[in-house]
């Protein structure tokens, strides 16, 4: 992450310039905090996420290796000033992606006033870095924006074996952070929430230390904490029609503010692995309806081979999930494996941070999960969280900002 | 990470062979179990580091990208059951540092068996993974090991502003284990534990997600969450001399079990970053008594300048800390920066989880963190969670067991 814009002179130039004595060192300081940087510098080393487009990066995107996921409780209720929040956020998504630091930099202000930027990312590389965020149904209220909440934003019934953590759930925001180092998401979690101090506060976060779901289709399937691949046919970032189909709110489903946006279902999903760990290989298959090495499905020889589900259990996992058994129902996943110490029974705290992203979660996460009241796999796995939240359109350009279409226009 | 060892064919190179018939694939995956597989495979792809050797691996060893360290209370008082799970573990150990599976692998066992192995690292490369084994003060009580414990495991007295919580403090025995990708550290914790079921049980455990120590003197210093560089002057594993003097447990200072060994002093430090985040440039400079970009001690140029000490402020993190402050006293540091979601309040529950490796507690830890009891980042930081480990000598060979020092000789 570069802290300056070239071709202004860092502050450490500065310092080699004028000499390194002590008292020299602190007035060119001064000095260099007064200059002006560019908004963008030169073109970061690594690879970086284009931040503009119809449609928020982070969604199709090719799956980074590692998350911060944060839900953000709204604390004012002054419209203009959150609107404000909403600006200055966009701001500094548009130059953390791009990875640059937060305004002026971390060490690039006035020697007498806090940094702009929090400064554990100098020096890392863009890393893919994309933030995606989501407005939750009680944002809605509290705006009195009731009639601009989508239909497609159906609350979730309480579904069987739900046990769920109201300290882990809902939220007004939701920013998701993914990059392939932690170091760079944590950071832009943490500016985020930063410039957010006084009409934001984080509700809860979760780290995701591997990525359990591929939108590469050429890419191997990664395991999840129960050793297996899942989700092989997830929706690619390469197929437009499928995307179209299944994720991408249209103009003819209103409303209009929600065109090119989607809707995500995030879920915390604790998995009991000492359980599962001497469950024997023949059981877990049967669960899964995949073997355990290859991860083809019950009968066949590949992982992509197609899944004949009636050669599987009535009740496995991929029998329930599958859209055949769900009138077509079907979501983009973004799942990331977490582990977050040990609980008070010395077992750790381990499963799978569940992310779906669909075109309406009436036709796609609620049926699937009503249909997985009979998975073989809830003897294992405990959805302890939950949260929804409307995914507006992306930004398109350097004057837009995210929630424009809802904030402004109020289409 | 290799399931099975070559020439023996997988299970699904025998489905492939056999035909793909699901009564078929049955009988294959019957007959693939019951194949011995070799104890040690082909070479795995991926950078693998040594696990036998005069000392353990992970201390002086280049500093990996992520940690997960689990500390563990015995659960039983059976002597000879407890020496076997230090066998049990170190065989694993072997196997997985090399890239390996545990014993039979995920799916190369009977299937009317668990799997040896949990199978989430499947695929994945050796990832530079370390296993340290460390023993807490209270094993040498559980064994009637007393007249064993080291002098130089001398118990940390309270320090000033200490706030330990016992839950993440303390244990029988510690497992430290750093790689490249978190997958496979966690991994590697979740199946130790597993062959510890009812011997021994996870107490705490911690994940680290990014290194803020180098033990390569080339390398860049990584940043703490307070975005400053700390730790510069840290002791190289290019670094003999120092190793030795400050490090390594030698045949003079006893007992000769511990030759070849280390202690380890673990602490969760817990940063209010939000209040340092609202802190001046000037006085956060101020506080670590170097600058934020170049990272170079008050008034020199270049981060490994040899700093000044008193041209920094008198509670100067930096000058506290240094060695010529604290009659020569140096420390190995090992520290990862961690985030476990928020508290109660909407902070992030953030910081630095310290590991420090010396030759002995009283001449390294115990001094220093007495010095900085005056420590002007004091303000901003708290010590949470505290540990103490005697760390055996290194695994000499295939014969030779994690403990054997300590539980076969009794030396």
């Amino acid at each position: 992450m570069t802290d300056t814009g070239s071709p202004s002179p860092s502050r450490r130039s500065l310092l080699g310039w004028g000499g390194a004595g002590l008292a020299l060192g602190a007035a060119a300081a001064g000095g260099a905090a007064a200059m002006a940087r560019t908004e963008d510098g030169t073109e970061p080393a690594g690879s970086a996420i284009a931040f503009h487009g119809p449609h928020q990066a982070g969604i199709a995107t090719p799956v980074q290796d590692r998350l911060h996921f944060a839900a953000f409780d709204v604390t004012t209720d002054d419209r203009d000033a959150f609107v404000q929040l909403l600006k200055d956020w966009t701001a500094a998504a548009r130059r953390m992606t791009a990875g640059h630091t937060v305004g002026e930099g971390a060490y690039g202000g006035l020697a007498e006033a806090p940094p702009d930027d929090t400064g554990e990312a100098l020096g890392l590389k863009p890393s893919r870095l994309t933030l995606t965020i989501g407005f939750g149904p009680s944002l809605f209220e509290k705006f009195d924006l009731t009639d601009h909440r989508p239909e497609a934003l159906a609350d979730l019934p309480k579904f069987a074996g739900d046990n769920l953590d109201k300290n882990r759930s809902g939220g007004d925001l939701c920013v998701q952070a993914c990059a392939d180092d932690p170091q760079v998401a944590v950071h832009a979690v943490r500016n985020l929430a930063r410039i957010g101090f006084g009409k934001v506060v984080i509700r809860w976060s979760q780290l995701g230390f591997g990525k359990t779901s591929s939108t590469t289709p050429e890419a191997q399937t990664p395991r999840n904490l129960m050793g297996f691949k899942d989700g092989t046919r997830n929706i690619a970032g390469t197929e437009p029609d499928r995307l179209k189909k299944f994720v991408w709110v249209d103009e003819k489903d209103g409303p209009r503010w929600m065109e090119g946006g989607s809707y995500l279902v995030a879920r915390r999903i604790r998995m009991h692995i000492e359980t599962w760990d001497r469950t024997s290989l023949q059981e877990q298959e049967d669960i899964f309806g995949r073997d355990k090495g290859e991860g083809a499905p019950v009968g066949k020889a590949k992982e992509r081979d197609e899944p004949f589900l009636k050669a599987m259990k009535p009740d496995a996992h991929v029998r329930l999930a599958h859209p055949d058994t769900n009138h077509g129902a079907t979501i983009l996943r973004r799942g990331y494996s977490f582990t977050d110490g040990t609980d008070g029974l010395g077992r750790l705290d381990a499963g799978l941070f569940f992310l779906a992203y669909q075109r309406d979660v009436r036709k796609g996460f609620i049926p699937i999960q009503r249909s997985l009241a009979a998975d073989a796999l809830n003897e294992y796995i405990q959805h302890v969280g939950s949260a929804l939240f409307a995914i507006p359109p992306g930004v398109r350009d350097q004057d837009d900002w995210w929630g424009r279409t809802l904030f402004s226009e109020e289409a």
